[in-house]
C-alpha cells in the first residue's frame, strides 16, 4: 500500500481539522444550549446496539444503510447506528416512566454504508430533537419552530423555505385505490420522481376506476403555495375522510408557523413521501438556495415505540451539523490572546502562565527555540523584565 | 425476541441518559476549553477508516479490538476506530506542514470488540491530547501536566498517584539477553503478571548467562518510590547504555513533575509494558483509590508516524470521559430557572418565552394541560396578569 493511499479516507468519509473543528464544536454548544433552553434533555445513545433494536420499525433503506458486525461476546448481530431517532424512541419507551410530553436532543456521529447522494457524507454529525407523548399540531409547531431556530442560530437562513407534506394523503388514496403490491410499488416509485408522463401511461394501462385514476394523476401535481391545500380539498372531497383531516392538519400547522415566522416561505408537496414506511403524519424539510439538499428535515412518527412496548406519539427533526457549519454565516469573533512563553521551569513563569490560561487565554510554551511555531498565530508573548513575567503585544 | 431483550444493550455498551448526559457534556466543554488554553487544537477524526490506516504501527491488541466491516463502495476493509491516537498521528504526518511542535486534542467515542476488563465499557468516550514534533523531557512534562490538570478540572484527584515507567529499560535488557522469540514471549507474559516464582523457574530452566538471569529476575522487583531508579542504576550499570539513559530520563521527568505538583504521589514501575509494541519511551498512568484501573494514561510513541511518511516524536495521554464523570466530585451549580408556560399562541407570550430562553433559562410549554409534566422540575411559571405575561415563582 502506497503512502498516498494510506492518507486517503474512504469515499464520503470526512474528518474535521483545525480551525474548522473548533467551529463545529462552537456550533454544537450553541445548538445544544438552544435545545436546553427549550426543555430538551440531552441523551448520548450508544454507537452500537443489537441490530434488532436499531432496526425496529424502520424501513429497508435504513437497514441497508447500517453497518453490521458480530458481537464476539455473544455471536449476535450488532449494528452501528445509521440514525439516532430510533434509539431515542427506545429510551423514551423503556427508560423513562413519563406519561406526559418528553423532550430529547442529541448531537452524535452516525455511519452510513452508502452516501445518501454522491456528495453526501457517510459519517454525518447528526444533531436533532425529538418530542414524545403529544399528538397534535402544537408539538409539530414546536418541533418545526425549533428546527427554524436551529437554522437561525447557525445563520443558515437566507431565503429559507419550509416544505410540508403529510403521508396521510397518499395513505388515504392507496386505501381507495386498493392497488396490488406490484402496482403500488410502481406508482410509488414514479410518484417520487414526479414522472407525469410515466404516471399517465401507468394509469392508462391499469384497470382502475376512472375516479381513482383521476386522483392518482392529480396527486403529483399538488405542490406549490398554500392554495394547493384548497385544490386538494376539492379533488379529494369524496375520498377518505382521513385525507381531509390531513389537509386540515396541514392548514392548521401552516397557520401557526406563518404566525410565528411570517418571513418563512412555505411550500406544500402532497406527494412528498420521504421516510414513508416510518412517518405517520406531517413531514417537513428546510431548504436554502445555497445547498442542493434539505439542510434539516423531520416529521411525525407515532408508531415507532410500539415494538419497544409503548407506542407514544412522536415528532422530531435532524440535520448534519457539519453541513450547517459549512453553510453558516456565523463569524468567529474570538478576541482571545495567543501567548508564547519560553519553555522555562521557574515557578513565577508557571504561575503567570496558569493565570492567563485560567482567564481563557491560550498560552503555548516554546519547547524548541530553534523552530518558529507557525502553527499558532501569536498575538502576545510572556517575557521576563526585572525578574517578573509580563505580557507583551507582538 | 421479547420486549425485555430488545431493551437490553450489548454487554459493556453504555448509553448516557439525562441528567448524566448533561454532566458529560459539561465535562467535555470544561476539558476541551482547558486544552484550548494550553494551545491544543481540536480535531474530529472519522469514526471509520481504511483498516490499514487505522492499524499502522499498532500492536495485535488493538487489531483484535477493532470492529471490521467491508466498504460497499470499494470492497476494501474498513475499521471502526478503537483508539484515536493513530488517527491524530496520521493527521500530523499528512495534513499539516508544521516543522515545530504541534498540539492536538479530541473527545470522541471509540468502539472495542471486547471490553478491556469485565467492568470496562466497550464504547468509551475517549478524551485526550497529543503533542508531536518534540522529543525530550519538556514535552512529556507538558503532557503529564495536562493529564494532571484534566484530573484536577474533573476533581478526580483525591490521593492521585502517577505511575511512571520506560519501555527502554525492558528493551535494553532484551538486547542483552538475546532470547528466542518463544522465550521472550513467555518472559514478557510472566513479567506483566509479575509472577516472581514462575519467572525464577523460567530462568532456572534456561541456558542464559548468570548475569542475564540476575537482570531478568531483578526487573519485576523494581517498583516503588524514586529510590527504585537508583537501585536500577546499580543493577544495570554494566548493561546497555540506553538503560541508563532511560533512567536519567525518568529522573529528570520526576524532578520536573514533582516541582510542578509537589503533592502528587510518584510511583515507578520499570516492568510496566503497557502498549509495548507501540510506545518508545516513557509510559505513565494516573490512579485514584476509588477506581481499580488507571483513570488516565499515556506515553511516548515516536515511531507512529513513520508508516505515514513522517516519523515525528510524539507523546500523549487519554482517558474515558464517562469514567471521569462517574468519579468526579464536581457539583452541578446551575441556578437556571425552569419555567412552565401554557401552550398559547399569542405573540406577547411567545415574546416573553423567547426573551427568557435568550437569557439561558429553560422554558417549557405545557402541550397537554391534562398531564403534569413530572419530567421537569419547574421553578417558575409564566402567567398572564392584566394582559401581560409575568414570571412567578413556584
Amino acid at each position: 500500500m502506497s503512502l498516498a493511499e494510506r492518507w486517503l479516507l474512504p469515499d464520503g468519509v470526512k474528518e474535521v481539522l483545525p480551525p474548522r473543528a473548533q467551529k463545529v464544536e462552537a456550533a454544537r454548544r450553541r445548538l445544544l444550549d438552544l435545545y436546553d433552553t427549550w426543555g430538551y434533555e440531552l441523551v448520548m445513545t450508544p454507537l452500537i446496539e443489537h441490530l434488532d433494536s436499531l432496526l425496529v420499525g424502520v424501513g429497508r433503506d435504513l437497514e441497508l444503510n447500517t453497518f453490521k458486525v458480530t458481537d464476539q461476546l455473544t455471536g449476535r448481530m450488532l449494528g452501528i447506528r445509521a440514525d439516532i431517532t430510533q434509539q431515542v424512541a427506545r429510551i423514551d419507551a423503556n427508560h423513562l416512566n413519563n406519561q406526559g410530553p418528553v423532550r430529547f436532543c442529541y448531537c452524535s456521529t452516525v455511519l452510513h454504508t452508502l452516501p445518501a447522494n454522491p456528495l453526501a457524507s457517510r459519517n454525518p454529525l447528526q444533531v436533532g430533537a425529538e418530542l414524545f407523548g403529544h399528538s397534535g399540531v402544537a408539538s409539530d409547531v414546536e418541533i418545526i419552530s425549533l428546527m427554524v431556530e436551529t437554522l437561525n442560530a447557525m445563520q443558515v437562513n437566507e431565503d429559507l423555505s419550509l416544505d410540508l407534506g403529510h403521508v396521510g394523503i397518499y395513505r388515504g388514496l392507496m386505501g381507495e385505490a386498493a392497488l396490488s403490491a406490484d402496482q403500488e410499488a410502481e406508482y410509488f416509485e414514479l410518484l417520487q420522481r414526479k414522472d407525469l408522463p410515466e404516471i399517465a401511461r401507468f394509469l392508462a394501462n391499469s384497470d382502475l376506476a376512472e375516479s381513482v385514476k383521476a386522483h392518482l394523476a392529480m396527486l403529483p401535481t399538488l405542490h406549490g403555495g398554500r392554495e394547493v391545500l384548497q385544490k386538494a380539498r376539492v379533488c379529494f372531497a369524496d375520498v377518505e375522510k382521513s385525507i381531509i383531516e390531513a389537509l386540515d392538519y396541514l392548514d392548521a400547522l401552516a397557520e401557526q408557523i406563518s404566525k410565528r415566522y411570517p418571513q418563512l416561505d412555505l411550500y406544500f408537496d402532497l406527494s412528498e413521501l420521504r421516510g414513508y414506511n416510518y412517518h405517520t403524519g406531517v413531514v417537513f424539510a428546510a431548504y436554502v438556495p445555497a445547498f442542493g439538499q434539505a439542510v434539516a428535515k423531520g416529521g411525525r412518527y407515532d408508531e415507532v415505540g410500539r415494538d419497544f412496548g409503548r407506542a407514544r406519539p412522536a415528532t422530531g427533526f435532524s440535520a448534519d451539523l457539519k453541513t450547517l457549519v459549512e453553510l453558516s454565516a456565523v463569524q468567529d469573533k474570538s478576541a482571545r490572546k495567543v501567548v508564547r512563553v519560553p519553555a522555562v521551569d521557574d515557578s513565577a513563569a508557571l504561575e503567570a502562565v496558569a493565570k492567563l490560561r485560567a482567564q481563557g487565554e491560550r498560552v503555548v510554551p516554546m519547547l524548541d527555540e530553534r523552530v518558529v511555531e507557525d502553527a499558532q498565530l501569536f498575538t502576545h508573548q510572556l517575557v521576563q523584565q526585572d525578574g517578573t513575567w509580563v505580557l507583551e503585544s507582538l
